[in-house]
């Protein structure tokens, strides 16, 4: 199984003075890796919504390796760090896709909710297949990108 | 009758590499100053929309006169430009502080709208008292920041 | 000729209580849309940049015309429509992909200014070649998406 | 001594469709939080980059505890943390101003480097005033807001 990961331009307005990205775009880009992650696992997050699912974030946490550019093409690579029925820990890898440097690395924690009270739920008993696509996947680097 | 200007500090994170507030802020700071401003004339937005209005934005136009570096303080003078029952136009006037010179001039114009079903209402028949409230006001320069 | 447009998703994180896309993101859309017709067209907005010319944004503006939502894939087409040695306007239009439904429309005015000095130049006697390659592409509808 | 805390609104433009602000956003009223609270200290951010030193985030972490809605009112409480020469650790934490209940806390690691080479520095030895300002602050919540 080969998941392909996130590939997208650092975009201008995403720059500040010092002349790099400014580093609240990373969890930004955690974000659009997450969602690109889940699609690519079919699980896309429109979807998990629509079935009455959200994943609200608990924590996130960002290191800075080196900066990225404006028109930079970075390769954000995602995997599912841990998972524990209510909770789910992300990972995230920025590379800079010429260099292969890696630019910055992070992990959101998220529980599961009930889209219309807010209120926790389990995936083992409320949305077993989704728990199971999960479960399969946790730990495993499913991306290349050599 | 006297209604204060917004006043705000331009953030770091709001430059862009240019070393200047990035254009696409301005936006948000006429949001910004349109909900202050509706604050002060007594239609608090988050109130508006609890009576089930909202009020989209339908057009939207910035002229970029000067710079806004980080830490400048700004002035952004609001003002009903235009009211007909249905649509609105607010213009928009943002100064430096110190200097006293025009950054940015804007509009934007917006409809007013059912919060629960996005359908067009009319302010005049559905909301008489916000609706005369807003004709008070039409073309009027009441902020005054001497 | 061909040129093809920008097409790209809508993020999570651009979307707003009421639901949609934030109006000011459009604006971020916009210089995405643009830098990346540059780039087709043969003037890569970094390499400009480094050429020592920069293109500040003079006015903006956008009109609404349906919402898009998270997840929405949209095509964004954009045209020179104006170039006067000193000044051009660009254009562009923002469809969803899959309905091929009109969702907003605006345009950008820029001038040069050299990027040292941001003082202003004319592209004909100072970057006679990205002059030429401007005028031959103003007002024309190179972009093709069917 | 006493230093104020940062109060703010939270924007319309911050929210995202889940109904409340963007966890991104966090990270970005961290810095301000972080500047207005270099400012309070007499160490304002703007005359430290005139100094030649810049502050480029390292890390970043944040935890989401509740969710701030459009136009709540949030306080947001800042210390220095820790302090070693060349790394600098300040803490966060907002709150609700009406409620006084946490929403979010966090932190941010920085680095000192020059301005002109982004070559890292050392307070202590090159800029001892600001070194020694810093040190009187260390693990003091100064901040008061009864």
């Amino acid at each position: 199984m080969k998941i392909l990961p996130l590939i997208r331009l650092a975009n201008y307005y995403e720059t500040d003075r010092m002349g790099i990205i400014h580093h609240s775009n990373y969890i930004r880009w955690f974000e659009e890796a997450r969602v690109d992650y889940l699609g690519k696992i079919g699980m896309p997050y429109s979807e998990v919504e629509e079935m009455g699912v959200m994943m609200p974030v608990l924590e996130v946490s960002c290191e800075y390796k080196s900066p990225v550019h404006f028109n930079d093409t970075v390769v954000i690579l995602s995997k599912i760090k841990e998972f524990k029925g209510a909770k789910i820990t992300i990972s995230y890898e920025v590379y800079d896709q010429k260099t292969r440097e890696l630019r910055t690395k992070g992990e959101t924690k998220h529980c599961f909710v009930h889209a219309d009270t807010f209120q926790p739920l389990r995936l083992r008993t409320d949305y077993p297949e989704m728990n199971e696509r999960i479960m399969e996947l946790v730990g495993i680097d499913i991306v290349d990108w050599e």
